[in-house]
């Protein structure tokens, strides 16, 4: 099997629902064309982002497939299967692989967290093998999975198990961890930056892809930042990167980069509608005031 | 809709399986019988200890069913349907009505999780909605679920909202929080305490049944230790809660109280087999130790 | 060495201090007065409610100095020595035990946390041979101190190396250890519980003696908690720890148990003044209401 | 008063003692011709590193005087006074100007830690005015203060209250917390830089000086970092970085960067005896095994 890396922007796509919280999945062709424009790379679904886990297994296929449709060799679609059990886990990831996906990835179990990195091992390697013929990357994000683990030992134990390994999508701000994962056995392993706000800090540690939820709507933005950096511009970067956190200051502030990222959407012409519970759509006047205070940035529109 | 309180002990069964991992639903006749010889109330199916969420949902409709089977006005089952997705939940939660289940329980959600109150009431509502005719109980368990809100403020606000709440599994050693739950509304709600270790603060401070995996195969003991307590015999109890304690630091010291719990079953006579990913069975050598140390401390066997 | 159990409840006395912020050690003769009044069997002083570490070391001299000339055998005196220095605790050890205090104890160090217990005993070790004819307790308050290592390990560790070894200050609620210290070697050990809102659980888990806040200006109303508890009627003790933590509560709400606590011993004919820095004063405003919620539980006044 | 900013590398230095542990300060003067000959900008004395807490206030007097013996206009002392009290570290603060320091600092107080903002400020503004002739620096270290807040609304506060306010010693991985402090008020801060092993993430964000207890032994590895970078070869300084992070994983293997990094100095020449309680020093076979493995690095000797 021959594994490529992904390189450059992938985003984590809002799954589109309609008001009464149904998919809208019709919606998607509209979005991976502006992705496309865009120069995004990929798509990472059903994450974090995509509310993967706040949705049926029957439902996560049917938006995996929709993006699957979309897939070009220049926009591929990694397919997040994560789920609380390693058999969902797997009946999502067979149907990832039959549909034509480019790779699957999961996060480590919400339930019943595994302490030690064998334990996280096992679990990923069970996953894996029901996908055995696409690259499986491991989703690292201790902030909602609350597994806290080295991926250097991760990667080094996984290697000797899972033969389709590709890398891990790095969610976390142990640069530490991140620069040997990205050094570990002469750069085998195809690390994915996953804070769109600390990209520049990414690049400088030698990242070349990173999945986030602000590649949706501001994606060149970032392939400005990247571009300053490849010729040695730091400062223009920095700048880049400054618009982008302000951004993102605004996105925290009302309700996260889930709710209100997917709220900003239908600004930039793909209407998402609204999140599932147990996340909270903003109200109207909040609303009206969150998007006056993005257009007031002048970053985006 | 009467919604009637369960007292005494209840057990949350470990969840039967056959060497490859395969649900041994035969088992759980047997395992019912055992339960209700030791005068146990009732059973927690699907939680924690079951390995709920490790599970497929076809896979708990199974269990939950088997248990529903066994069921009598003596011996009551509450179906725990937590998932991270309210739509899988509310899946179960019909279910388990439909079959016949005294009552459904859920935690919170463990993917993208609330840190309000009203977002977790939202979330509830929805699920107690799915199974309207029998009695909603929500499972508080924040080492699990890592959702640590006031459960007084969680009472006041659902009473609104779920028509069918019966009260809280309260799994936290706050007790403060429990003694208001306890008392709150002249006492109307059901406390249900899960700490087993920790049962004679429980009734010191007033609750009245209690939902715990040590019930599964040392629930004389407790019951003695209830009996001490309502006589007024304190230090009685005492004696008895400490060769409680015993036994659990043994269940820990070995992997925990799932993993080490559900291969102790053997030893009282219900085989219930391996635990699933991403919990890790003891080897051979390291079940013997176990079971040796079991042995000596007199308490169960 | 004759080490003697304290039993019955200790206050942790705020630090009177003048408007200007410096200390007003003349109104301690009056405080120890109200105390034993109370039925209060000694002080814990310069711990954290005595804002111990927001002092001088020759300010926490002076106040312990205070506390001791109150001393009587009904009325004994533990003097809180905890800093982030050995060294310094050390003089202070000594300074205590020259005054003749009854005992001495210390938190663990909050800069540079061990993780392991036997630096913890390490530490306490050199702090106890610096007042080696009388007693030490460890103060564990994990809360406070970051430090949350098992205490059973703790004496069984620290008994062979702290020959003046008294106890625990147990402020905790992992009341799983405390059975276990309470029971340790025959139960030699005088485990004092640190949690006023939870004193039943503590009674009913066997501890003899607490440490407290509140005992400042309602321990009356827990002597009756425990004599209701020592007849065996634990309905009348539970509702005496509802009364307490109705007041608890309110104190939370308005600043917390130090900063609404002393402001409120105005109230019981104690002027103790300010609190200092890190910690805020209430404004007028919120005094005014904090006090008029205290009125309406009827509990004190 | 004009502040100046201090740019390049500063130590963190250890602080020698003799094998009794009372204080080397006879070491001081080798110890900065060290630094100097490395090129290191100055000193943060008796911080973390400095094991300051773990001193009396004597103590700290005398190293800090010892280190201001050695300033010049190119090795520049700044004073870190934080304590648990602010009355003792007005009075560590009051000593340093009185000596002749460039600058002090504190970290937020470890005993009753602030939650909220202006808390934090008002302890910090009390430090600040006893030395008021000289810039002061709040030393923000959340690993080990506990204190979490964002420092871009620390830096807005205390601007209003604290008039020889320089700026932040920055030692958390929240980088866009960072940006957003060094652009804040067009650039008017002086953030350094606390994490040695992310320090080229640090200037990809435009950090001009950075803290560090490895400037110590490698500081020249560190600027030929620093010249690849502003030369635009970011994979050189990438490899650069690599090798410190190869040093630090050993550090942190033997006991962490304050205990081994101590034992460590010795072999570059600067003998500066053991640490102190609660921290362990490494006995001999430890010791041995970790030189053996630092010098297999080849990157310090």
């Amino acid at each position: 099997m021959d594994i490529n890396k992904i390189n450059g922007l992938i985003a984590a796509p809002f799954t589109p629902m309609y008001e009464n919280g149904s998919l809208n999945t019709g919606m998607i062709k509209n979005y991976a064309g502006k992705l496309k424009n865009d120069g995004v790379s990929g798509v990472f679904v059903c994450g974090t982002t995509g509310e993967g886990m706040l949705m049926t297994l029957d439902e996560r296929k049917e938006v995996a497939e929709a993006w699957i449709e979309e897939q070009t060799s220049y926009f591929r679609v990694i397919v997040h299967v994560g789920t609380t059990s390693y058999k969902q886990s797997c009946e999502l990831a067979a149907h990832a692989q039959d549909k034509g996906a480019f790779a699957t990835g999961t996060m480590g179990p919400l339930f019943l967290r595994p302490s030690r990195t064998e334990e996280l091992v096992g679990f990923c390697s069970e996953i894996a093998s029901a996908a055995p013929d696409i690259p499986f990357y491991y989703y690292h994000i201790p902030s909602i999975s609350g597994i806290k683990l080295p991926m250097t030992e991760f990667l080094s134990q996984a290697a000797k198990k899972i033969p389709n390994l590709a890398g891990v999508k790095f969610t976390d701000n142990d640069f530490m961890d991140m620069l040997e994962c990205i050094r570990l056995d002469d750069g085998k392993w195809n690390i994915l930056h996953g804070y769109d706000e600390l990209l520049l800090a990414g690049l400088s540690f030698g990242v070349k892809g990173a999945v986030g939820s602000t590649y949706n709507f501001m994606a060149q933005l970032y392939y400005k930042l990247i571009n300053c950096f490849e010729k040695g511009d730091i400062d223009g970067a920095r700048n880049y990167q400054a618009m982008s956190i302000k951004v993102i200051n605004i996105l925290v502030k009302y309700g996260g980069a889930i709710v209100s990222g997917k709220a900003l959407m239908k600004s930039v012409g793909i209407e998402c509608g609204p999140v599932r519970l147990p996340l909270k759509n903003p109200d109207k006047t909040m609303y009206d005031k969150f998007i006056e205070e993005i257009k007031n940035t002048g970053v985006i529109f």
